[in-house]
């Protein structure tokens, strides 16, 4: 049995991004693949169940993340606040030296609409979660729903901008643009009678 | 060729809904949906591209009523009250005879990730629609993306709520209360430094 060698996945994952955005998603075999940087096809199936699992490998750990910064975030902070500042701390995830594979990454999701669900659903999923752990910091219900469901909207839309062509600035300036907007959003609403 | 009956849609929708409740969404045909009011298959694919399409049935219309309420919206409202508004509009749409049967769909849905799946897409595309029509009517480009997320996820949230067993609250008080929610934890938030 081959020894486990650190890194294999990410190297995995570089390879498939790159034939995904030349060859195509649907085009590229798990094989071709594994093949592309020297390996077998078992060993591209003993780090992910299928191709379509290289795109969202890491997302898990994400979302851990995210819900360790609101576990984390003092007792007083709003519930908005530290889902915000949760997402801020997400920056060195999505690092400048990440920010081109990101956009190759998008790219090639935005191109099939079966990978798109996928992204779709793994940010409700995520919501879902956020929300069950701003309730267990004692935020009520029907708060934690609105907080974390707009939360995972601040960001998709700062994930969004942050890989947009031409954005330069870093992943947490964004998220404080995103999020200081939706406040000046709110602060022009009013409750509708 | 059959004459078109006004209504046939709608009881193909509601037989669709009781059968798929009963025996499962994946063992129904769409053979046995048609049979069971008394009309053949070819009637059936009259009106319905695919079983799944049953449940989907009504939905663009639902998406252009919101999309008509913001375009109608007075020019001074702020981007998430014009959303707010237009959402509370749909009360006719989410009425009381309604709700029996929204529960039932949402029961099926919920039941099958491909459907889940292909919910989450319809709400995604809502808001770029919703986005679309902001920026429209002269709404910059992040507040309307942010407004039409926000406003998608209240959607959301009012939906979920507005379906629970033993709610009784019309629809447009429901999303009264989950934007006045939103308001309140925006109030409570502040800009990250």
């Amino acid at each position: 049995m081959a020894r486990w060698e650190p890194g294999t996945a990410e190297r995995l994952q570089a390879a498939a991004l790159e034939l995904f955005a030349t060859r195509g998603y649907e085009r590229t075999t798990a094989t071709e693949i594994a093949q592309s940087v020297g390996l077998t096809e078992r060993t591209f199936f003993r780090h992910f169940q299928d191709k379509r699992e290289v795109l969202f490998h890491g997302q898990d750990r994400l979302s851990e993340a995210i819900l360790d910064g609101v576990r984390g975030a003092p007792d007083d902070a709003s519930p908005l606040d530290t889902v915000a500042r949760a997402l801020c701390a997400l920056a060195p995830f999505f690092s400048p030296e990440r920010r081109a594979s990101s956009r190759t990454r998008k790219a090639v999701v935005d191109d099939n609409p079966a990978l798109q669900e996928r992204e779709l659903r793994k940010l409700a999923d995520l919501a879902v979660l956020l929300a069950d752990t701003l309730r267990a910091r004692g935020v009520g219900d029907l708060a934690a729903t609105v907080a974390a469901q707009t939360g995972t909207a601040v960001f998709g839309v700062a994930f969004g901008r942050w890989v947009r062509d031409g954005e330069e600035r870093g992943f947490a300036e964004v998220v404080t643009e995103v999020h200081g907007e939706l406040l000046a959003l709110a602060g022009r609403a009013a409750p509708v009678a």
